[in-house]
């Protein structure tokens, strides 16, 4: 046991996903009737856990994305109708084994994509699965479409010791967690924790750092995990997207994340990069 | 003036965005006839730049992307049909206005997102302009479309003090810089940099680092600057991606960045994020 602050879910190599074979759609044929193929199973619109938390295979029956290899042995997945959202999927989450949570984020945002990206956004037309299941072409212009990682800052903000945290208006009751937002283009990681900052909170923010990354697969976000200095402590919060956000010392985080406590707030779950990011500042 | 590396390009806070705003129909057409607006000009399909490296504003005729504020004066764009690539870009953005760079970069990026985005992925109907012209809604199924951000990996890659420079095939003759790719759906910065190394040129990757970020606007990725440590220095070049991979030494690095000389490579333009790399690397 260790007390260094853990890694976010869902990092680390996952599967060596043979990027070049994507292309060539005799090899993925052959490699879908191998001996040695698998295909993951789904349990409604999530990834199916073992008691375990790896995932679970079954022979392959619709492999319409080519995940990669784990050693030698080929894994697809078929395209599911996925609508979970990370509500729903927080309890599966806390059980995920974490050498397949890669695999688990990649083939639930790529599922997922599919589902909502059968048309040709350039022309309307209807497109085709191509590059095992990594892009969808249209037939008619062309056009090919590459699935979307949305990049979004999500940042601990600190002054004279204290942290900044808020409550998005979904959140269950006593939940504070990290103010995030989606970066938008013209923008680099730092002028986009900036700008949410002074949006949500009014706070002028310095020093900004990056912490570490984290793919969310509710649908397909790259959380940007990021530290700032906070240049005052007064707060105008936009109640457009918080409900409150407030300062909290060291010593309520520590409370709010020590195991079987009573604490001043409900901490984001293990799952979240936020709670990585509360963690690593209190080992700090 | 200072020996210390520049930021890279299209970093900044640019504009006000004043977000909250762009939901208010009535409040920007009120804006974009107000006497203090402006839309930003266009020569072929880059904005216009004076010979200052500032962009040029005009009486809005047809303000359909609402790009914030500069100070009280509200600022607007048509969009326009864009095609630019980079590399006929260069010699604007050499000149480009450092301060005016992010809202070159996020009028470009947002223009060409609607000329290739006029409809609904989900469904196939045409879709309207709405937030401004920072989303895009289907009338039909009522999804919402929101501008691409691409989020991609670009690493200098180190080994014994030297670095892994590579050629891509679209280069100018003896161009050669850092190693860059796509991030993809369930992998995080890290994950994305040692899986790109490792296909690209056989490399193993350790201590893999966030160097600094950069919007680039051809069309629309967020540069995500890296450093790594390689744990050997045998090659395997992946072809089809790279035409060649090299180490150079400290010092061909330094000939190469030197004004007015002729190193032992054509380093990268110096509006890229990778030149940036290059720089901070030597500096160290």
């Amino acid at each position: 046991m260790t007390n260094l602050p853990s890694e976010p879910l869902f990092t680390g190599p996952g599967l060596n996903r043979a990027d070049a074979l994507r292309a060539d759609e005799t090899a993925l044929r052959e490699l879908a009737n191998s001996a040695a193929a698998r295909q993951l199973k789904w349990q409604e619109d999530l990834p199916e856990l073992a008691r375990d938390g790896r995932l679970s295979w079954d022979i392959p029956s619709n492999p319409e994305l080519f995940l990669g290899f784990d050693g030698e042995a080929p894994r697809f997945s078929a395209i599911e109708p996925v609508a979970a959202e990370a509500r729903t999927a927080f309890p599966l989450m806390a059980i995920l084994h974490a050498e397949d949570a890669p695999l688990f984020a990649a083939a639930l945002s790529l599922s997922r994509w599919h589902g909502r990206h059968g048309f040709c956004a350039s022309c309307g037309h209807s497109t085709e699965i191509v590059r095992g299941g990594w892009s969808r072409r249209c037939p008619s212009c062309t056009a090919e479409h590459f699935p979307r990682v949305d990049p979004v800052v999500i940042m601990l903000v600190e002054h004279d010791e204290r942290l900044l945290l808020g409550r998005q208006p979904h959140y269950p009751p006593g939940r504070y967690s990290a103010l995030a937002g989606f970066v938008e283009v013209g923008e680099n990681i730092e002028a986009a924790v900036a700008r949410e900052l002074f949006e949500e909170a009014g706070i002028r923010a310095r020093n900004i750092r990056y912490v570490a990354s984290q793919p969310w697969p509710f649908p397909s976000s790259l959380m940007l995990g990021c530290h700032a200095e906070a240049e005052n402590d007064e707060l105008t919060i936009d109640r457009a997207e918080l409900d409150d956000a407030r300062w909290f010392t060291r010593e309520e985080v520590a409370a709010a994340l020590a195991e079987n406590s009573e604490g001043p707030f409900q901490p984001p779950p293990k799952a979240a990069i936020a709670r990585t990011l509360l963690e690593r500042w209190l080992a700090a």
